[in-house]
């Protein structure tokens, strides 16, 4: 099968690997508006050949489309129209805006909206690793508006990478990344700022850095070229998920302020029930 | 040498294995209120001998305070009542209250106040691991008040341990510690409990959750029992790091509802910049 990967970074050149390695693919072509990107791309041996746009999509079996949210809603219908019998999928992390982006396209049925859970604070080519989505989850967004066999072949994509797949519509699927995904990084920016801010007057403060505040921050080096797409698309998800975290850590403020600290305790206590859905 | 270690948690219990792993400490006797701690303590072989607290002083060289912050400056004075040639340390999270609990006391030249800033999520006996501490910073609080041979003989604990150390008096490391360990946890605990409140509607949003979620809410899983007496004795400074913590975030807040995006990106590449601090 001859696979087109349309933005060849973190999460399109892990998929280059995998596809290639596992077998699903017998050729990668990348296509990347960004030069330095495709000879990096060759360097590292993610893909085969590189071409422009419309001359992939023609020589493809299956287009995916991984390059920032924004493009991905942009490009989407204009390959649509390119295609006949290639199936045309994308991972990006936010889904109603795509939905809206080909809900009248004639060539709707040929397309197959994902988002395989997965990634780091890296991107482009050089972030590209094996095994990135091994045991993880993906998921396959209203496949009821997708022709059968364009769903297929996305299954049998997404088990070749090993990926357990969850069925969502697009509303639900932008709820809950916001909730699991969007303000965790909303809260790694902030946290890392706070601290940056601090550090103009004291250097050595981050010589006392431990695990545990580099854990919390591993986020904030996530690029902007990625998440501003994703906060414009999922902004209404992203506000009142955020709205809802500043009012726990004003709740938290608030007893720190009255010295209640039985109640903080019991705070402490109910979050940490999240050991249960972390070693899930 | 003899070292008792008061308190067989992860800190105590872990420098139970490196100090005797190493051969700084010849006999390892483990003083806890808690029988179920001591008896997992022989179990896993970190402790040679168990002792009431009197008892182990008097046959000890070197005494190791590693309780939850609150009983340290409880029980430091008394320890300090007893000891003749004998050192004490503590390895607590906050250096204020400890300072003040041992300003007057006849044997402070006997004691130094230390941090090993190095820990993880768990806590208890079966938390204790080889190498906690390796390659870690550790804190030294005022050695100007402790005598010369006690101050010696903390910095040659550390270097067994690896350990580089740096020297900072109580109030700068209280400071320090809120930015750089202890709002991390209050984000942790802040971000579990708000998806977790989500979480009671929607069972499956966990399904989605990723490694960029696990990472930032890792410090979740920390005990009260720990976190709280911190929270206390460093009320002040975390509240100073918290209302900025809570800016920032309402700053991410107020340019989501004006949508200005050029903004936010600006905030993203500037919190970036933490790339240098955490590939230090």
């Amino acid at each position: 099968m001859i696979v087109t990967i349309v933005g060849i970074g973190l999460i399109g050149g892990s998929m280059a690997i995998n596809l290639k390695e596992n077998g699903f693919a017998d050729t990668i072509i990348g296509v990347d508006k960004n030069q330095e990107h495709i000879d990096k791309a060759y360097r590292r041996c993610l893909i085969d050949e590189d071409a422009l746009l419309e001359e992939a999509v023609a020589k493809s079996d299956l287009i995916i489309l991984a390059t920032p949210m924004d493009v991905i809603v942009q490009l989407l219908p204009g390959v649509l129209d390119l295609v006949s019998t290639q199936v045309v999928m994308e991972v990006g992390s936010t889904k109603v805006a795509v939905m809206e982006a080909v809900k009248n396209h004639p060539n709707r049925g040929n397309f197959v909206a994902t988002h395989p859970m997965a990634g780091t604070e890296f991107s482009g080519p050089e972030a590209a690793v094996p095994n990135l989505f091994n045991n993880k989850c993906t998921v396959l967004c209203e496949i009821e508006n997708s022709n059968e066999k364009p769903v297929e072949l996305v299954q049998k994509l997404y088990a070749s990478l090993r990926m357990q797949i969850v069925y969502l519509d697009a509303i639900e699927h932008d709820v809950h990344t916001a909730y699991v995904s969007h303000i965790s990084h909303i809260s790694s920016f902030a946290l890392a700022l706070t601290v940056l801010e601090k550090e103009r007057d004291e250097k050595r403060i981050f010589e006392l850095a431990s695990g545990g505040f580099s854990s919390t921050v591993r986020l904030a080096k996530s690029s902007p070229e990625m998440w501003i797409p994703i906060f414009k698309q999922n902004r209404d998800n992203v506000l009142d998920v955020l709205d809802e975290h500043i009012n726990t850590l004003s709740k938290f403020r608030s007893l720190l302020i009255k010295k209640d600290f039985d109640e903080f305790y019991k705070l402490i206590e109910k979050s940490n029930q999240i050991r249960k859905i972390l070693n899930r």
